[in-house]
């Protein structure tokens, strides 16, 4: 990864550095800090989704924006290594941006006249622009550190309303996206290089990168690729008593519901026996649920909701599961939503020690308040246009148009891969994902060998290279040993990109075969 | 302050936690987390500035929000502990909110006419969000993890213009406001627990709060309270020979210039002192020069162009400044612009090794991009509308209008400061604060003993309970031994608040008396 960053950045840097020397006609002397001798905890951490890939994808992005592209053999960058839809053509949800351009000018609200002749805004959306800045009085101001109090009403509101339990404002913590809420808690959770925090495999490479970076244990468990990529209790304990032996205080258990890489979607059974072992373990369930409304097959089940029922049952006849501690985060950047440039997110905490509560609160305040206009797409989204409300029907198309593209790309690419020589995957659940199985011939896994590269890696990097297509290699979210994946997004538009996978496939596999 | 922040937001999880369990009349089991099991970095780090005083002035403003308040001796709360404008009515300046707002909704596009005749927006603000929108295409899109290239490219035109300098924009990461690039370089810098930073004391506590998260050491040299808060490059090089001699690796020197809390603004020739003493001892300098446009004495002069001047300078013969790393960081949240709850910034980085910028951007990756929203302000920031332009009468009236503003009321805090028995201030010549000596009599030092406070703690929370007003204890960013201060904002609307402090200030030390 390192050599190909200084192809990006890192190479431009190099240029300044030496024209700042240049001057001198002298050679810099030694600096403060080298590879070497910085934090070597970074230098540990991995994060493929933005790596070498990603680079590459960009250079010829700018290249081909240039008109400079003549030589390479594809006319557009397809970016499917991250869910990032606006990027790709996904109109934003025309309700949340009239509210947050009133949030960002309030002078239009001088004129509503205008606003509803000109622009066609709606009696709601200035009714709810102006029930937001009396929240925050001003998207320009620092809100309190855990977010602004009225927006966590709506949060606590639309938790309540899905669950049908009770969800308390104080438990919920705005943030610049989920990915800063688990940077917080992984922050709070890991004491010591002792520390462990079992992650699925394969994982969404924060996890691991994260506690990398705060040099604690990853415990890997490895999910069920056969049944969906579901969660076997089973192998998660094994993996706990693996480590606890090896000396590991496995303090948490990250479950990822939809899936993230994988797609795959949990049952209700399988998240309450995450539970019912977290709470014999005593283990703090961290549960990423940022796909939530990513949904392609069956309802979506929460960890809170499935807390709470065990908690009424006659399982907790013990009190077991009264002080579970569940974080569960949700984001703006999936979903129908996609506000990922806007960085919003939540977590709500159930079950924490309030001392602890304390420094979490602390934590973030270092860091003062996540975006407030990130805050306001998160109220929007908790608490959109309902049945008799102007913006509702608009809302309501858009809502669906994207649902029901996204549903339609990720079945349009399952079908593909159905058909292309060596690829197994499992169909569409949720998220924004898949996560098909590639197996290569051995001359395929010779040349990667010669490249002194992975063959997910190689092949990736061919892909890219053949099409302008950029996906992520599954060695960069871990997948068990001697199988080889591939994770795309299928947000771009359109099937075309597929069908520039098929051919690329079938060349692949023709040039490398025995 | 654990306490104290028990009776915010820790006291309702207590609540929470009891309803939780109530349902079973059991005791709850043990928890994962406890204080004395987390990560006990976090448990050590300081934050005052959102502390015990700043939780209890929320409480206040909340009780006199309800109509409750009836029994204080007060009818506002005034946040004098944090620069944060906008709360305090601070308008936002026209133009950047009116290119937000298009930002926000591109379809107010679509009637420019409508826009110019019923909103007057200017043809250079619509010409702007085009611009913004072909370089991000979506604010709700991920930009690059280093920010937006057409957005880095004015913030290093702006540079260029400022210090008669090249910058590159590759040498440009944007950040959520300053607070994130400073943790970014932090976590970068601090490989072990023997690594060391030079930090002013006093300071702005993000920075010892980031080195005590990171297990590193803060390596405290004292500013010259009495030559106005100034850098005395001898004390820096006393710091740093006694802590190499405790065995400490200092790898960096931090300089807050304009200071936070001290309002004192460097000369050319001290930021030229610490750039020789960086060069010598192989130090990354840390620039905060998020105040740069709040000086009210001189000009500012930037460690950029400092060093660049020593670079041609014959200073150089033996070429020991053409590697020296310095980041210098600038923000959207202070100047006259005050959009804190955008949460936008950048830092220039030169002289750093490209192997070591690769880490950066992949530790930054980690978290994605920085708000979109927030980088497009930090451009309309560095790049405003410009004499001759249809939007510029308004935004220098603006502009004008707030400098003036926060210049009259330093001023006005300075001299009731001066008339006030034992309380000595210097000169107001930049930032958003003062931050007087307070001498108390014994017998409140005796009080606040009793009171288990530090004496300084004990008076600012004396001032809140008795006005309403909240300011932080000079405690919250170190002192001299024996010293005791606060630090105020004078960002507050008119002046009705001074005569509250000095009314309470009288009543205190006659309290107190011998």
């Amino acid at each position: 990864m390192s050599a190909a960053l200084l192809s990006g950045s890192g190479a431009a840097a190099l240029r300044h550095n030496a024209a700042a020397g240049a001057g001198n006609g002298h050679v810099g002397t030694v600096r403060s800090l080298n590879i070497d001798n910085i934090n070597q905890n970074v230098r540990e951490a991995k994060y493929a989704v933005r790596g070498e890939l990603a680079i590459k994808s960009e250079e010829y992005r700018a290249k081909l924006a240039k008109g400079e592209g003549k030589d390479l053999p594809f006319d557009s960058v397809i970016s499917a290594n991250i869910g990032n839809p606006q990027q790709l053509d996904q109109k934003p949800i025309t309700f949340f941006r009239q509210v947050a351009s009133l949030m960002e000018n309030p002078e239009l609200l001088e004129n509503e006249e205008a606003l509803v002749k000109s622009f066609g805004y709606k009696s709601d959306v200035i009714a709810r622009a102006k029930k937001l800045l009396k929240d925050v009085r001003s998207v320009g101001a620092y809100s309190q550190s855990q977010g602004a109090p009225g927006i966590r009403q709506s949060v606590a509101k639309f938790i309540e309303k899905r669950d049908g339990y009770p969800a308390d404002p104080e438990n919920i913590y705005l943030s610049a996206g989920a990915s800063s809420g688990v940077n917080t808690l992984m922050n709070i959770i890991c004491a010591s290089p002792k520390t462990g925090v079992l992650v699925p495999i394969p994982q969404y490479p924060l996890y691991t990168a994260t506690l990398s970076v705060l040099n604690a244990k990853c415990v890997p468990y490895y999910l069920e690729e056969e049944s969906n990529w579901g969660t076997d209790v089973n192998s998660i304990r094994t993996a706990l008593k693996k480590a606890q032996a090896e000396g590991i205080d496995v303090r948490a258990v990250v479950v990822i519901n939809p899936g993230n890489p994988t797609g795959g979607s949990l049952k209700p059974e399988d998240i309450c026996s995450v539970l019912e072992l977290a709470a014999e373990e005593k283990l703090v369930v961290l549960a990423d649920e940022v796909y939530q409304t990513n949904v392609f097959e069956g309802e979506f089940f929460s960890f809170k909701k499935g807390l709470r029922d065990l908690q009424k049952s006659d399982k907790n006849k013990d009190g077991k599961f009264n002080n579970l501690e569940l974080a569960s985060l949700h984001s703006i950047s999936k979903g129908m939503v996609g506000e990922c440039g806007h960085r919003g997110g939540y977590y709500e905490m159930v079950g924490f020690d309030p001392e602890v509560v304390a420094q979490i609160y602390k934590f973030v305040s270092i860091m003062l308040c996540p975006p407030v206009i990130g805050q306001c797409i998160v109220e929007v989204m908790c608490n959109p246009p309902v049945e008799g409300e102007p913006s509702y029907p608009l809302y309501k198309q858009e809502y669906d148009g994207i649902f029901k593209g996204l549903r339609e790309r990720a079945f349009a690419l399952y079908e593909a891969f159905k058909q292309m020589e060596g690829v197994e995957c499992q169909s569409p659940q949720g998220s924004m994902y898949l996560f098909p199985t590639i197996k290569l011939p051995p001359k395929a896994i010779e040349a990667a060998k010669k490249a002194d590269k992975n063959p997910d890696d190689f092949y990736c990097l061919q892909l890219l290279d053949a099409t302008g297509i950029c996906i992520v290699p599954g060695s960069g979210f871990g997948q068990k040993e001697d199988t080889l994946h591939f994770r795309t997004t299928f947000l771009a538009p359109g099937t075309d990109w597929v069908s520039r996978i098929t051919k690329f496939h079938k060349e692949f596999m023709d040039r490398y075969r025995s």
